[in-house]
């Protein structure tokens, strides 16, 4: 938690990143004596992403840290005053230099307060929650299809939208069921695991030439005199060589050089990028004399990292040369040397790299799991559903974007046996649904209503700030990954299956069927 | 450049936001006695984004504000010491403490200096420039689409990255050929032209029943009785609504009061949304009848938008309603009121609305600009191509990942009308290509060599960066968009268009083709 409160860490969620239009509106509600007005707004997303029937809502964090230190400073107010009309009254000014969000209450995705600043709130709270559940939802996909074994790293934060979009991304992969990430930041600012070795730049920065200051190094159980790994490696090289039908001049030197640089300052966590010039014929027989080089001084390599070619093929080849290699050798750890993978994996290439028999340990994902390629954003939308008491409901002729009117709770009912049947809305002031009760309901985008007799109920919304403080601690990011999971192992397979699954339903209360009914024969007149 | 020098504006690229393996290495080549030795690196993409064949490179001022501030601190060191070996050497510590990046120098996408450091800027620099050249490269292709007279406007930050993807994202549409956006932030901190009026949920907000606390207003002329707009508008809707042939009571008294209190806090700027109820039956009639009140006052209407539907369609019907009506009430600056328009728009709609006689004159763009879902990563890389003063090449088996050894130098050859013929790559120590002489060139992909004889010759490299100093002023936002609008400008319509362009061609000097080949020989061995 102590890194958390890096004050950088805080990136850049502040007031004035926010679409001029909120701005524009304020001064429109203050002018109209309605900027203390109560109101409330809810955030949510119309269609879960990527075609499946599951979305995990992320970012509560950010939302809530963004909250609590939402002010406009002096530059802010100066530089509004630059963008809205000239004559603007300075009293407008000063009611956005006093602005703060103490008189806010947000139960998760609903936010009420004085119409002006929830108003404001509305940009900097999509940009927040949008992109996190978007990024958290892929990384749960991408969980799904890899399976509970295979290592998953986050590796994109050179293919995410800019610095602070790859903290987001690395940040929210790991919520959403990656192992860690390459993402240094990400690691000290927000506690996620952090992993890397080394890129084809180190290999090729050695010619083979270069002479080490110190090639000696001391065994791993501190006993026992200083060896010189680098002669070493070159008597490991031409038995190698001779095993795998080599001539020991095949693999290059400058990769062994790179290799043997590499060992000597990580002896305990040696790992081998093989494909900088030739797998076969170059990086395994220099990973593999490297490596038993160190296992005479008692260390075990930990890796090596395919990333060019057919990596599911290579994989089951590199596996093959280490079990015949371990029993050649006499060296058993070697034949279940981790074998990492990367290079442009997207959904199809992690299926085939996480299919049965594949010797794949680990796999790293960037540009897939940052940029969302199959759906590159959730369409988080911000409605207001109330103000002063009475509900507001947009009533556009196209019915996709009519919105749900009134101050809401949100329930999920199951079934006896723990099974999630559907999650249910209804009006705050409704009595919350009884277990064993039945209830008459309304499934959205059907015609008809429906009963449904819960075995148990679960409230959906959660209060988490109000009066400005913070109801109760926020979860760890690690906590909030459990969650994350815990959740999606409740879902059927039906519903958590990635292609054509089954939608999960959502059905409104008989009073709020009744509202909307209501104020949609109101209608435009 | 006030507003660029605010130090929250320079947002997350901070040394540790790299990938954990430039750590592991940095310590690899410091254990190898190599930290200090000069190296070489180049950033590159392989093919130009959304199948065009031209890219806008873009970040160059976040990557020098990047490497001048770049120094460790001490959190930041030991947060790399608690995920680094526990033995690590308190010297290699120190060491990073000392970095800056005073030894390194930066023609844009060249960078040279001592090898830990330079391998160390990899994955900021990527991930300041990868983005930043893509969305650029997405907005001109929209400015295309659209052509020199629509006005577009960024609107996207809520489907950005988080909060700087944001930032990023309207920076670099702007600097592509947007002429503005949303994001009050990329206004205050970078000077883009910031736009935005008025959301649905500030018209449903109203009933209808407020009372406005002073529906007075003052004549433009500043001259005059000061007249209850409100009161006004109710006479105009009357006469509106006769001439439309709707009944006064069917537009919605909510919207109405909605559009007279943004009219009372921007009388210089009114604009409408008209489609939260219905365009024709609520909207339209209620901003008329705004708009002819406020003209009474000497105030003209400054634009509406639409946000949902056949966007193209309602566009041409509101103009046909907007020239009737101001013939009708000789109102002739109502014929020409600006139609805006937004709702998901993507390039194929985008064309839609930008064809000839369209009605358009605003397009919002959010989603297809900022994520760029044709293609939402650009793939840039950052290559070894020399240490110690010796050329270094990734020979790979996969052809594609293969790189271009050595220090070079980049021109781009023009005929004598002006017209590009193409650019050649050669090694930094040839002599450049003079105008008027003939030179025999290597095609990338090509099997055979050409010969070209340039009328003029440019050097396309410039050196922004050495030892710390900027060698000259980086031009501004609005100087880099200017430029990029001129370069696109000199590109033949060939190269230009968007659909199946003809590939720009790149070309090798014949020394950089033999030293390809040496390396290539020498090869995997």
């Amino acid at each position: 938690m102590a890194a958390e409160q890096d004050p950088e860490g805080r990136a850049a969620a502040r007031p004035l990143l926010t679409d001029l239009y909120q701005a524009t509106m304020a001064l429109g509600y203050w002018r109209a004596g309605r900027a203390q007005e109560a109101a409330e707004f809810e955030l949510f997303f119309r269609r879960c992403p990527f075609g499946g029937a599951f979305a995990l809502a992320a970012g509560l964090r950010d939302c809530v840290r963004f909250l609590r230190a939402f002010r406009l400073r002096d530059a802010d107010v100066q530089f509004l005053a630059s963008v809205l009309p000239p004559d603007t009254e300075p009293a407008f000014f000063e009611h956005l230099r006093a602005l703060d969000c103490s008189g806010v209450t947000v139960p998760l995705l609903q936010v009420s307060g004085p119409l002006l600043v929830v108003q404001l709130l509305e940009t900097p709270l999509l940009c927040l929650v949008s992109y996190a559940s978007l990024i958290a939802t892929n990384a749960a996909r991408l969980r799904l299809i890899a399976g509970p074994e295979k290592r998953l790293l986050e590796m994109g934060l050179r293919r995410a939208q800019g610095p602070d979009g790859g903290l987001t991304a690395s940040t929210y992969s790991y919520l959403g069921g990656f192992d860690g990430s390459s993402n240094v930041l990400a690691g000290q600012l927000r506690g996620v695991p952090v992993a890397g070795t080394l890129a084809h730049s180190f290999v090729t920065s050695f010619s083979g030439a270069e002479v080490p200051p110190d090639p000696m190094l001391a065994p791993a159980a501190g006993q026992g005199p200083r060896v010189d790994l680098a002669a070493c490696v070159e008597v490991w090289l031409e038995r190698v060589c001779a095993h795998l039908g080599l001539g020991a001049q095949e693999p290059h030197p400058g990769e062994r050089a790179a290799f043997v640089a590499y060992a000597l300052a990580f002896p305990r966590a040696f790992q081998g990028l093989l494909d900088t010039y030739s797998v076969r014929r170059s990086g395994l027989p220099n990973f593999l004399a490297v490596a038993l080089a160190l296992e005479e001084l008692g260390y075990q390599a930990v890796g090596v990292r395919l990333d060019s070619g057919d990596l599911l093929q290579q994989a089951q080849e590199v596996r093959g040369v280490f079990r015949r290699a371990a029993a050649q050798f006499q060296v058993p750890w070697l034949a279940s040397v981790p074998i990492a993978v990367s290079n442009n994996i997207d959904e199809e290439e992690l299926a085939r790299l996480a299919q049965k028999g594949s010797e794949v340990d680990l796999i790293g994902i960037g540009t897939s799991v940052v940029t969302c390629p199959r759906q590159p954003s959730l369409g988080c939308v911000y409605k207001l559903v109330a103000v002063g008491g009475q509900p507001r409901m947009k009533l556009t002729e196209d019915p996709e974007k009519q919105t749900l009117p009134g101050s809401k709770a949100a329930f999920r009912l199951l079934g006896a046996d723990g099974s999630l049947l559907l999650d249910v809305l209804q009006l705050a002031e409704e009595p919350p649904p009884q277990a064993g009760q039945e209830l008459r309901l309304w499934p959205r985008g059907a015609r008809e209503s429906c009963t449904v007799r819960p075995a148990h109920v679960e409230p959906l919304l959660r209060l988490w700030v109000q009066q400005g403080q913070l109801c109760e601690p926020l979860p760890s990011l690690a906590e909030s990954r459990a969650f994350a999971q815990l959740s999606l192992s409740r879902l059927s397979p039906a519903h958590r299956r990635l292609e054509q699954p089954e939608q999960y339903q959502v059905a409104l209360s008989e009073k709020l069927q009744a509202l909307v009914n209501r104020l949609r024969a109101l209608g435009p007149q």
